[in-house]
């Protein structure tokens, strides 16, 4: 019998950021992101959550070494996003709206090149400790 | 490729309750529920999380809106529980254990109602700290 | 230099009650006390920390024992509010109303007397995660 | 004996920053404050702890209505603050580094002119899990 | 329609251990493991949640008793794990490296032996708020 | 008026230890320590919170730089005790039982050597969730 493990790493960033479709008029954006929309930004302590599910090796006792994962989630997320406005300083974001489905979306497919091929990946993200996504679901 | 996301939402109610069978005895009902089962009640805060699974919206980024959940959860949970005696005072346990089990069962009921019905539900709530459960599982 | 140590331990209790002043009528306690006067009570995961504080000994390293503070925290509150109405089931609020500034200072007084009293005490108390009372301040 | 005891109401507020001071040229901005110096500003999830220390009422067992701190919290901080800039969108700090001993500061401020006279005030800031600040200390 | 139910239990055990495979020299056991192999080990408090799946029984509204599962987790896992040296005072990780993999399946073999055999279990395994595994995933 | 400002900066520790009075036979050992006296060390993830209390400084708006405090808090008890056995790997506690009241008293000695002496410095140590002290008192 083999069942897959998962492995979790957690991490911070602190970034600005503001809800907005360039589509729409300021009166349909304030309407549709509320204070969310807010011109000069507002900003948030987001918590990540990276999952990795996969066999564990026996000789190491691991799915993958967290060293490794703190690693890649550092290179691929926190020193890009940490202390940054995503909507200006972000590449990632300067073409899609930056609600926490579409941050937790990107980090999944950036992480996820880091990724042995044959392990799943899934991704949680705290915008507050009230509202959060997952992606996958 | 079109995976899912979930957004999950938490909220609080402080409400009093007991674990109680009316087709059993005193002497079973304080054998099968202890301390649970106390005359005059206990009470815990309780917390919520709704999750909610869908595709998200190109235009707005979201699965849902937070604030529309934030309100369904008001309107179908916490104004109707919240300082409360479940037992006595929500007809949804008048006729019904309010087990934490059977308490996310109707939640879910509650707000599916609510939700556009091509999104999944789930509820996870906590009794304390240490008691959780979640529907569906 | 003999500088004093603190030392804290954390305690859970579940409880119902309700708030209300015997010499007030109906109206009044209603409009003071808003939904926590609800007439069926309703209920908490109280969280307790007690706090004390006195000299090291050196030959333990310890302020008191914690398991010593435990068994008091125990017989003290724990055995007496746990899965209890604070209103119908405890002596210590048949004539006292049980806000949680007053279950602290209760809760101050049963456990100084089994403390030595070259030791200081307080007790923060978590009604709910948002609001905590301490006493002494 | 008339010990004093203290109440702790809980909020939050979700805002953008940066730390800057005008005086100082771009390099020594950079010096001191570092990645909290970003031109376009980053943001948390500041959590606040607002304690008031008095004496008991005892006709109504509160040190003072938390329902009243809430809302005077709401008025004097989070209606001000949450969702906004505070370097561009907050008079508090049109002239003022937003640092979180400054911010708290200027909340006890705000609060104590709400607060009857005779009691302690005390403001906790948490702008990240990791730091704190507390005013007065 | 009769969707399953999870129940969560949670639980504490404090523990010192280290990451070593004797099939490997000195060298190559400290180039994987890093700290985590330091000779004269090191220690976490882990936190357990053990979530059992099954269907509610209409009798109790239990999928099963809380009490039952915590007895269970204390005579499988925190009897004989809390305050002990992993590598040195548990049988379980005699020939076994004890990583928090390793730790979560041996724990989701010695708890379903006492479960009821419809129903599924899922170990999670917090070795510190950052560091999570999950089994099977 | 002047008053006083505290900043609070967290961090963690993982490590063994075991408790033990070299003057005392191991039946008083046991007596006295319990399961903490485990002859092969258990493990804690020590939680540490430093307080340093000071005027602020009018061009920064900081009390010191948190960042400063992190190196301090890094170099006098993190890179000394993370994943070390206090008892054996630590020159701390080679002659000093490592009860958490004592482990506090020497990080407060360690960092007040690197904090200007006009500040106040305070020292809070979790051992568990439940177990906490804090020196000065």
């Amino acid at each position: 019998m083999s069942f897959k493990t998962a492995i979790i790493r957690k991490a911070h960033f602190n970034a600005a950021h503001r809800l907005n479709n360039p589509n729409w008029d300021k009166a349909k954006n304030k309407a549709v992101f509320g204070k969310c929309n807010n011109d000069n930004f507002h900003g948030h302590n987001y918590v990540l959550e990276v999952k990795v599910v996969g066999e564990v090796d026996p000789e190491t006792g691991y799915v993958m070494d967290m060293k490794e994962l703190k690693d890649i989630i550092k290179n691929e997320v926190t020193d890009k996003y940490d202390h940054k406005n995503l909507n200006l300083d972000v590449d990632d974001f300067k073409n899609l709206n930056p609600t926490a489905e579409n941050i937790a979306r990107v980090i999944y497919e950036n992480i996820s090149r880091q990724i042995t091929s044959s392990n799943d990946l899934n991704i949680r993200l705290y915008e507050t400790e009230r509202n959060i996504v997952e992606y996958p679901a």
